[in-house]
């Protein structure tokens, strides 16, 4: 996996990685079918997150963003553009940082 | 949200931000709970894959790497280190890049 600059990986370069990697068998796929093999894996998170080394809490987290950043390329998302208008102002509650907004609302 | 370099957003940066975001909450509601959130957001991708528009879409993806990386801020995951164990040398199951594992494992 190279990586531009060394400044660490960006989410635009796991999505190019990803395509490279997986690009042609995800387009054949199709949205649906790859929704369940993201599904099967945030089941496999759920074990790890319960039972799991820290190791494998690791690896079954980097399959759902693996799995997650499929299906954005398929779709056409940019999770970064995604990421930046969502969470970039702040919390998308209380528009801070740190959150403020009531328990009630988001504990 | 503010970035390093310009260079786009990394998942460390993400992780950072994250946690200056919700991290007092995030450490007060533990794991368990969170997923709970996750599990939430992951059915609202659903329905957004399903019928909502390509905005919908995007945001839902935002709103599940968001909570999925508050589950790595709490169980003390670094995702891009992650990433990079299971994805780096090349597809998992084939090593290479392009994925050329048999269909009938990786469809």
């Amino acid at each position: 996996m190279s990586m531009s600059g060394g400044g660490g990986l960006t989410f635009r370069e796991l999505q190019r990685i990803i395509l490279e990697m997986y690009g042609e068998k995800d387009a054949a796929r199709g949205d649906a079918a790859t929704f369940l093999w993201l599904a099967e894996e945030f089941g496999e998170l759920a074990t790890a997150l319960r039972s799991g080394t820290q190791q494998e809490l690791a690896l079954e987290m980097a399959d759902v963003i693996a799995w997650l950043t499929t299906l954005a390329n398929i779709r056409g998302v940019d999770l970064e553009a995604a990421l930046m208008q969502k969470y970039g102002p702040g919390c998308p509650g209380c528009g801070t940082s740190p959150c403020v907004c009531d328990p009630s609302e988001k504990p």
